[in-house]
């Protein structure tokens, strides 16, 4: 099997400068990593312990105890060696790769002589293996691993980790499969799927993308495995209240029906994506192979389902918290929102493999969105502390108070028991580089942009492009080509979906947009020259958006948006009552860059009205005399918000409009 | 100890005429109660299994088989049979006499040698009586069948169930206090206290009220009696889930603190409202027995938290339907709102001894309210389907499909598992003219407005009071007064909050209101003639009202109220997504009585704005550009929703308005 033919650049042929992107890197790569490092090793004050690392050593036989954690705790330590192997593909430094073998070595010793790698089993219940992949994670943590491994092979030219990877594959190819003897099983959680279709691109065994195959197609076919390990264990569940998981249904496993004819998002958001993005890989070979193109189609259908249905403005997925889970079209609640950073976090991955199979802008668009908004929300401006639920609006009372908004948290949180979050977004923005472009022999996709300078290979002359910008502040992006040679290629660039009016010159002169757009890329087709220089510009002016008018919760009320920013309002700068604010659709905005912010950002200012609250004494309700005053209002981005005070938090603002 | 002066006409003396209470009350004896003896003898096919009579039987000894249902099924019956005596006091029936005599014979054989009366107990665990007061409800039952004993003794003057409830009374007397040697405990579920204060006052032993007053007193003493008798147990709870309702805090119970001492309503709002009408009923007495105002001091306290802080437009209270809440100040969701249909008659039984403690209006506008709205909500025009929550907005998709609403049902149920909202709707409804009026020899007061006739003797004399009026549909109440002999009292006449212009005209005269009010009565006081006429005109425009800026859901929103009833938009009437709907603060709106409508009610008609849904596409977030139609709208009122055809259903609308 092959993929299409577009290439990634190689994380260490990326130099991120200081952008918005470049700066969450670095802050992943000095703050972030020795941060969790330490959150791993138990040595957090206050924090959540983690205990991941001390489960290694057990079952390494480095020390005696007990295992501790979650039963997926392996996968936060691979997940923070993956981060730390794009660290080092791009920034090396002896200290953190020889702890990085350390890690390694640790776990190549927890590792079984079958290959089998789990501490929970190994520590705890190492009879139990693979009895309940409904509910205890080993493909996912397996998934982490060959992650992991390929991204340390990638970064380092060292094999020890991809080999152990490789060990564990081999020992799930031996168990799972439609062969008999085998068992007919596949993840509760989804994430090996992924893992796998990397492991075969990095190894070139085409085992590893059956695997990847034979675990969706098996999935969502009857009888349900699920159902059938549970009544082979005699009904009963992992978790203390368990038999539960079963009776959620086959949604929240995406296993109720198969993948293929899946037409919406449903179940946990998290799984469902991770899924998604296996599906968009899986497409892209099936397609490249033989032609078929039922993959494609059905990953656009709920590509369309999610990005057309059930997302938020801020590239949050997941509507409701009991399950984590989508709901349905339009569902879509700001308070009781769930939103978890690490689905925000799997739908760049999903949309970034859609951008892979077909470019076109709106992938580009999706992606950004998570990543400028209900991602980058996940992180506080100083890395030490995290959000996991991210939702557009936030009462403090109510999340302390209301049992069906108690998984807002309203400050970020050092650490969590269930920390799948945090090294997600360490592995997410240590690798941001990778993003920006695609390329072939013909065309370069820049789908990205930040201040960065990348380098590639075309038509074996090498290409450097870099591009200055204080994106998404200011709406100039310059990109410089040089290149010792001139040379032949088109320079596809994204226009954003959110931009009415975007301009783009070349050397200085502007060329004209009409008959050169796909699928929202401008393609310039030229000799580059050295020295060549393309400058767009990408008008941000504010906007007040408005949602579909299925969305409830959304009727009469906007939300503010620059360019790819969304905002929000906080009773740091607008008081309490943040409901009681409401803004004329005919108001204008100006924006600055803000002083007393932590960050170098733009924030929004403008006249609102405010609902008059005196007067009211004891009643409850009477009949409406309306009394506002006017009132300055400041908005910031969306995801700074709680790094200042706590407080009220709103990102949808009633409207007041005119008849 | 005595209460004060103030008597309720007893119910054999009003007889209720052809308006909206007098036709619910016939429903309750004509349909309801023969319908809830179905469900009690779980004759009503597809509806939840009740078991409550057939427990009786089996403790009785006349049946076989096992406790089936809820610990607390038996007081389901004994509300049924307080619904009963209140039917035959007004309407003296020998086969559903004869009826409720035989229960009662099954009840004494199910009550034990020593007194002890509860089916679960006496079948099931009989060696566990009286060790987990907190959530076993015993009290609660005990309390239940002494309100219907002395509902059946004066409606029949049979001293039998009476006995039963003294018997078990004495033998909970026996139990239960400070004495050596007696259980320091406390009822889980309140409604005994209540009851009690009204054995006493139809046995003149004071012991029941002194036992009342210790229970109020006992609670939230600490050590708390609910954490000993859970240590006693060895730490086990009853329910599958527990030891979880230790686990809830005592706010759930309202022991968080003396009873004295609380200052906001917490907890299970049930609880809380049967405690405070309990605590109302004391303060009565003791104020009248020494002066002491602090049993008042906290009732005021307690019911202005509710009223002015907690209460939905509709009465209906509780905000969270974990633990059936009260949350916060100015919490009051409209989707979410759990509003059980037994908390809102608990206010009305609040309001109403509050009322007897200081005639004011503010009481009977409440009572009015929740009657209206949050009440007549809860059953079915037929009689014969319920709803146990009453929200104030309704998506059917969300509550099928979201878990934070799955509480919500979108269409009234035949019955209940747990079926405390039925019966209490029938004992409500069943001795409705009892809340009329309330008298001394000086003063009539007439709290509500109905069509009905009156008797009480006044100075000797008596005294008919005739109201003939189509309220709450019609402006007008006629007023007659028929005396053999001329008689000097005051009448008190209330004059409604929401009513911004009444008028008063006696003999056709009309009279300044200014000089004779107190706390929201009218007070003609003259020497009554026969045939003397008094005729209110409650002016009853459709108001437009607003919410106190604290509450956060009905910002920029208003509900539609005509009198004292609430109205509210229905899919039905006027097409899905009722949140694109949005008024002019400046609309005008017309009534009539509705042609196509079950019962006889007035709807109100307008015009409205609808959001434009089409040219979205697969769009969910864009600039604003909103395009509005206008539309007509028809609203209905609230209690009326789910009538006709299952759909959305919103009391707060959206408001347009101008700057």
């Amino acid at each position: 099997m092959m993929k299409n033919n577009l290439k990634t650049v190689p994380l260490k042929h990326v130099r991120l400068g200081n952008g918005l992107l470049g700066r969450k890197n670095e802050l992943i790569r000095r703050e972030v990593l020795p941060y969790q490092w330490k959150a791993l090793n138990n040595d957090i004050p206050g924090a959540d312990q983690s205990n991941a690392v001390e489960n290694f050593r057990i079952a390494a036989g480095e020390s005696q105890g007990e295992f501790a954690g979650l039963v997926f705790q392996d996968s936060d330590l691979y997940k923070w060696l993956e981060a730390t192997a794009y660290s080092l593909a791009t920034h090396p430094e002896k200290k953190l790769e020889d702890l990085s073998d350390n890690v390694i070595d640790l776990i190549e010793k927890a590792q079984q002589p079958d290959g089998y790698l789990n501490t929970y089993f190994t520590i705890a219940e190492p009879e139990k293996r693979w009895t309940n992949l409904a509910e205890c994670h080993e493909l996912y943590c397996a998934g982490h691993l060959i992650e992991a491994a390929v991204a340390y092979y990638q970064a380092t030219g060292k094999r020890k980790l991809l080999d152990i990877a490789v060990r564990l594959a081999d020992h799930i190819d031996g168990k799972f499969g439609p062969d008999p003897g085998k068992l007919r099983g596949y993840p509760g959680h989804q994430e090996i799927e992924l893992a796998l279709v990397k492991l075969f691109e990095v190894t070139g065994d085409d085992k590893y993308i059956r695997l990847a195959r034979y675990f969706l197609e098996e999935r969502g076919r009857e009888p349900h495995y699920f159902d059938l390990e549970w009544e082979k264990r005699g009904r009963t569940g992992f978790w203390p209240s368990s038999g539960t998981e079963p009776d959620r249904g086959k949604e929240y496993f995406q296993a109720h029906k198969p993948v293929l004819e899946q037409e919406t998002a449903v179940g946990h958001a998290v799984r469902a994506l991770y899924m998604y993005s296996a599906m968009a890989d899986m497409a892209a070979y099936v397609l490249a192979e033989t032609g078929d193109r039922s993959w494609v189609a059905a990953c656009r259908r709920l590509w369309e389902n999610v990005t057309g249905k059930q997302l938020y403005i801020t590239g949050g997925v997941g509507a409701d918290a009991y399950s984590e889970a989508f709901t349905f079209d339009y569902d879509l609640p700001d308070d009781t929102a769930y939103t978890e950073t690490c689905a925000a976090i799997a739908l760049v991955f999903f949309a970034w493999r859609m951008l892979q199979l077909q470019p076109a802008a709106e992938y580009a668009d999706v992606m950004e969105k998570a990543l400028y908004n209900g991602i980058l929300s996940g992180i506080a401006e100083d890395g030490k502390s995290f959000f996991y639920v991210n939702p557009l609006a936030v009462h403090p009372e109510t999340c302390a108070k209301r049992y069906d908004h108690r998984h807002v948290k309203t400050v970020r949180q050092k650490w969590f028991g269930c920390a799948c979050c945090p090294p997600n977004l360490a592995r997410l923005f240590a690798s941001i580089g990778g993003y920006i472009y695609l390329y072939n022999n013909e065309r370069i996709y820049i789908n990205l942009y930040t201040n960065n300078t990348a380098r590639c290979r075309i038509k074996d002359r090498e290409v450097t492009l870099t591009q200055k910008t204080n994106y998404p502040w200011e709406e100039k992006v310059r990109i410089e080509i040089s290149s010792p040679e001139a040379t032949r290629f088109t320079l596809a660039l994204r226009l954003p979906g959110w931009c009415k009016r975007p301009a783009v010159s070349v050397n200085g002169e502007e060329i004209a947009l009409a008959g050169i757009m796909e699928n929202g890329y401008a393609l310039i087709g030229r000799e580059w020259k050295n020295g060549d220089t393309v400058e767009l510009t990408l008008a941000m002016p504010v906007e007040k958006m408005a949602a579909h008018p299925g969305v409830k919760e959304n009727a009469g009320k906007i939300a503010l948006q620059r360019g790819p920013v969304v905002y929000c309002l906080e009773e740091v700068d607008n008081g309490a009552n943040l409901h009681n604010l409401v803004i004329s659709t005919e108001t204008g905005f100006t924006t600055e860059f803000a002083e007393d912010f932590p960050g170098k950002v733009v924030v929004i200012k403008g006249e609102a009205f405010r609902t008059v609250e005196t007067g009211w004494e004891n009643e409850l309700y009477r009949p409406l005399s309306r009394q506002r005053e006017k009132v300055g209002i400041k908005a910031v981005p969306y995801y700074t918000w709680g790094n200042r005070s706590p407080g009220e938090m709103r990102v949808w603002i009633r409207a007041l409009d005119r008849e």
